[in-house]
């Protein structure tokens, strides 16, 4: 007889002792595992070109361009719609990718290692806000950006890391989330937590006064540069709670554009999808929802592993990017109690008293009680080569969790 | 008839028009108004050397001895007790300093220029938490760290304020009130955001990159960093709102660890003060209330202008350095309301649905309503040469603001 009340205070635990480091930045096809020169990666469940949406495939397209293996858009699309590359989940190699996710063979990525258990995870650099790849731009002036940041930005960072011995993600993010972050769609904190951190290293490191002056100056004016290693040491969490025999807890979230799928501990590496949703969102000036795509990214990891929606509370600042006001923000993490195993002993919120923030999703619980995860994220424009529209809140859909409650009962005959 | 509303609402209107900006660095000879050879600043009202608290003493001691004027404590100690050397609170010479808040003439301090009003304040450079000048240590180490500070670190400041063309120290303000910070005590977020910003500069203008290093690393760990510029900021906004008839704002609250002192928009120059209270501490451990000096530093401005303790709704986190729970702080900031004239318009506090924060003390409400101004601060060893030993929260005493009341009825015949 499975006893899914330890199965889950195990896996729930090993979220929580985790430990986060960023070690260095490598090339993504000498580390991530599995992956292969003619594949791509991307946020979400899996998907095909077909059924993918406007922004991943605009990312896609910009990828191949800053590869080298399309010159133009037309030729990238031909080739993407031809079969020969491979196209994969993130969350299925280890690694973990904002918006579209697009991770490409030859880009850096950071090296986030979970030094409780001995597991790396791997992200790519956050480009700032504006027109992104992972928004699905693709114009000359993204990838000139992502240019910079290969040759210039990423090689400085991973000197920086090496040469101080890593920077403790968990830490930053339990400072930060006493100074107003939420650890997703806020990272104000964090970012220049991490980049001031980094900063007295790079001068010394840098090939010279001018790149340590641009690659500080780089860092320290994104308040995003966190996200993806907050997101990949996110994944060094959950991932640390994989397939533990007969636990309920989700272990992965995350969204392609078209599908929102889940993953849970105790039912090994299958998906659980269902259409993804359309965020409730504060739009930029000049567009509205019928120009949003429909929920995507993988940065919902920083939910699973109990911070971003769950820690609202934290961060009543951030309703000035996703809309509604702070008694909204204070709500959604009081709900997200209701459906979460523990609270996080790492990861406190100020405003509630120093309340553990609600971590580890239980599916169970989600299905008795009908509240879904609720996430907040960036809203990406639904065709190709556009970008951001704008910043929301949306609820993950239950059919994730009933369908993912029946494959339970029928794998362990309950 | 004086119109006391009318005048009110112009002061007020000042501290919030007001921008102060941090343009450059300078011998505090050089650039305070009425400093001369044989002066040393002190916080708060003025005090003769008889009166004057352990702290505030250890500290004048320690800045002889940095400014070579004696070879030892003893030698320091009889020079300041001979009448030689002439006291001034650094309020009464456009200046502010934390805690003994001594500036000595050859000390490098912060040129802050409200761009608004033409007003220009300084400040020292902040040492740092352990033990420091400012909280009366005078020790080799202290020494040693204050000539780092002004061969190293202060020239490259200097160098990076002036390429950069200054740094906004209003915009930090509003920025790290929507971060944790209540602008006095909590400055973790304001500290790095001024970090940070200068750090590409310091980068390209440190004469080294050991020195670039060392100088962003310094700046960039110390948490209090920021709360010099701060308050002489926060004087740039309250000093523009200095001497206007009919006014019953107060433009200055400090204190010198023996009498807590404010100054009133409309009474002109005059000190009214009372003997400093005790502050009600959260104590380091081995400390407890017994080793407390009374109330003392300047920081004091902060709350003046509407921020610190008056903004500590914005500050859950403050509570793990000075006792209580998040709900004190929000009580503090609502009662403050009672006795404020305006809600800032610049300054506002997420959690209470953005509204500004309580600005413009009305010394008639106060007496009105028979509450003090709260603020939050440090607490320094009563004796010289010890240091910090605490954090915490203390109200104005009740008699300044009698006395100003009855001054004010006095003056305009009321």
């Amino acid at each position: 007889m499975i006893d899914i009340n330890k199965a889950n205070a195990y896996v729930v635990e090993r979220f929580m002792e985790a430990r986060p480091v960023a070690t260095t930045m490598a090339k993504a096809i000498e580390v991530v595992p599995g992956l292969h020169e003619n594949m791509l990666l991307h946020a979400g469940p899996p998907v095909t070109w077909e059924r993918m949406s406007g922004p991943m495939r605009g990312a896609m397209i910009g990828a191949l361009l800053f590869e080298g293996k399309a010159k133009n858009p037309e030729e990238a699309e031909k080739l993407l719609a031809s079969g020969k590359i491979d196209f994969a989940p993130c969350n299925d190699h280890m690694a973990s990718g904002p918006m579209a996710g697009v991770i490409s063979p030859s880009q850096l990525v950071y090296v986030i290692e979970n030094q409780t258990h001995g597991i790396k995870c791997f992200s790519n650099m956050n480009e700032g806000r504006g027109n992104v790849l992972r928004m699905g731009a693709y114009k000359e002036e993204v990838l000139n950006k992502l240019r910079l940041m290969e040759s210039v930005v990423g090689p400085t960072v991973k000197s920086a890391l090496e040469a101080m011995g890593g920077i403790d993600i968990r830490m930053i993010i339990s400072k930060s989330l006493h100074m107003g972050d939420d650890g997703h769609n806020r990272e104000d904190a964090a970012s220049i937590l991490w980049s001031i951190q980094m900063a007295p290293i790079i001068a010394k490191v840098a090939k010279d006064t001018q790149t340590a002056h641009d690659v500080i100056k780089f860092l320290g004016e994104n308040p995003l540069t966190m996200l993806n290693p907050i997101m990949a040491g996110c994944k060094t969490m959950t991932a640390a709670g994989d397939n533990v025999e007969g636990s309920t807890i989700v272990t992965v979230m995350a969204r392609n554009g078209t599908d929102f799928g889940i993953k849970v501990s105790g039912l090994g590496n299958q998906w659980f999808t269902a259409q993804a949703p359309i965020v409730k969102a504060l739009y930029f000036p000049g567009f509205k929802e019928s120009d949003a795509c429909r929920d995507i990214g993988d940065s919902t990891i920083t939910e699973t592993a109990g911070i971003g929606g769950f820690a609202m509370a934290a961060a009543p600042a951030l309703v000035t990017f996703i809309g509604g006001v702070p008694r909204d923000a204070t709500n959604t993490t009081l709900d997200m109690y209701e459906i979460t195993f523990a609270e996080h002993k790492q990861f406190t919120i100020p405003a509630l008293d120093f309340r553990g923030t609600p971590t580890g999703i239980d599916i169970l619980k989600v299905v008795e009680k009908q509240i879904t995860p609720r996430v907040n994220t960036g809203v990406a424009h639904k065709d190709p080569g556009v970008g951001q529209v704008g910043g929301g809140v949306v609820s993950a859909p239950m059919k994730c969790f009933e369908d993912a409650v029946t494959a339970f009962a029928e794998k362990y005959g309950l």
